[in-house]
């Protein structure tokens, strides 16, 4: 069993709401430095203001594609490299999931050689959207991830039926090199969710459940409920 | 009160699913042709096969920075003016929500400038999301929208908590230039519901249901049971 610290170093600290602001984004960047969170994942048009702000005392995740994936392969690659030169360290890529449902292998791994190309030697995570695959396609798309020289396979965006689940890591650690680490994201509630997925061989977790649980008696600037309509 | 023929002609036929597959696509293109709709709203990445496929027969609308329009500036230019390369006739953009929240309205003006520079002479819509701006915002964004010269605003990437409402594009009417045209997208799921929001004054709709509604005999090759989970 890891300690709660432990874990919470495995986490890319998570925020990735269409209405979130910058004043919560920033907040939740101090609360992924003070539990030394693997890194900070927010959204694109963040990452610029939150390097500018932060400098090199925080790791910077951003997200390529995201959430459904169906952005051209030209603009992925356009995004992931312009996202670097912004500041991020780190790019959540999501695969285009029609592409593997249909078999179209092709022009799937022809796309993360591209995603490779560009993010260089900063961390690559390809998101799979495991709910969205037949066993038999995530377990053939495992294997052009693995074959890809991506960093990480990612279960999930967060946006779709369901999160990670046991058995989507375990499929993953089946089908990918050694060498390719695996990302659970989406639905992570709690610790014990956490020690289940890591048992099953995650190496790191997208949440920002883990870290607000830590915080029972901070108010971490919800949206403003007057502005709610 | 319009005909079914005429509200479907005011129609993008619309599906944007994350998982739907090229044939499925086709077919619903073969669809928007056969009932004479304003254009097929399809992902980025199948703009440029269809194109190939159809020629000149089909008018195409495809969507940038989206669903959650938080893709940074740079970005969402590059992909407009790429995906009009690949034979793309409609462009429907995302805003920053977060920054129309924040009351960032320089950057978010300045994004839309960019926005229409890319597009040209190609139609520009807008899309508010208006379901997570309070309405003070809602407002403001509309002025906004108004003066940055877009063919459309449009209410709803049909992603979030509910699509158009008939206070939404009164909302926009009085608010938007006579210039300026409003599609209603988002839950459309009868035409009566369609011919409530042409009455508050939409000029189009997005929606694959309306399409749907003129064919109980025909199956539209759903997606494929026994590749499910």
């Amino acid at each position: 069993m890891l300690t709660k610290e432990q874990i919470l170093a495995m986490c890319d600290h998570t925020v990735l709401r269409p209405e979130a602001e910058l004043p919560e984004i920033i907040d939740n960047c101090r609360l992924a430095q003070n539990f030394h969170c693997a890194s900070m994942c927010l959204a694109p048009s963040f990452v610029k203001p939150v390097r500018d702000m932060f400098g090199d005392s925080l790791r910077i995740t951003t997200v390529v594609g995201f959430p459904n994936g169906y952005s051209d392969t030209a603009t992925k690659a356009y995004e992931a490299l312009h996202l670097i030169n912004e500041g991020a360290d780190e790019i959540d890529a999501v695969i285009n999931i029609g592409w593997a449902r249909e078999g179209n292998y092709k022009d799937l791994a022809e796309e993360l050689r591209r995603l490779r190309r560009q993010t260089q030697d900063h961390t690559l995570k390809i998101i799979v959207e495991t709910c969205k695959l037949p066993i038999p396609v995530l377990r053939e798309v495992c294997r052009i991830v693995s074959d890809s020289g991506a960093d990480f396979i990612k279960t999930s965006t967060g946006f779709a039926e369901r999160g990670a689940s046991v058995d989507d890591i375990r499929i993953m650690r089946e089908e990918c090199a050694p060498a390719v680490k695996i990302k659970a994201a989406g639905g992570i509630r709690t610790f014990e969710d956490a020690q289940a997925l890591i048992d099953a061989g995650a190496d790191r977790l997208g949440t920002s459940r883990l870290v607000n649980l830590m915080l029972p008696d901070i108010t971490l600037k919800p949206d403003d409920e007057k502005k709610k309509r």
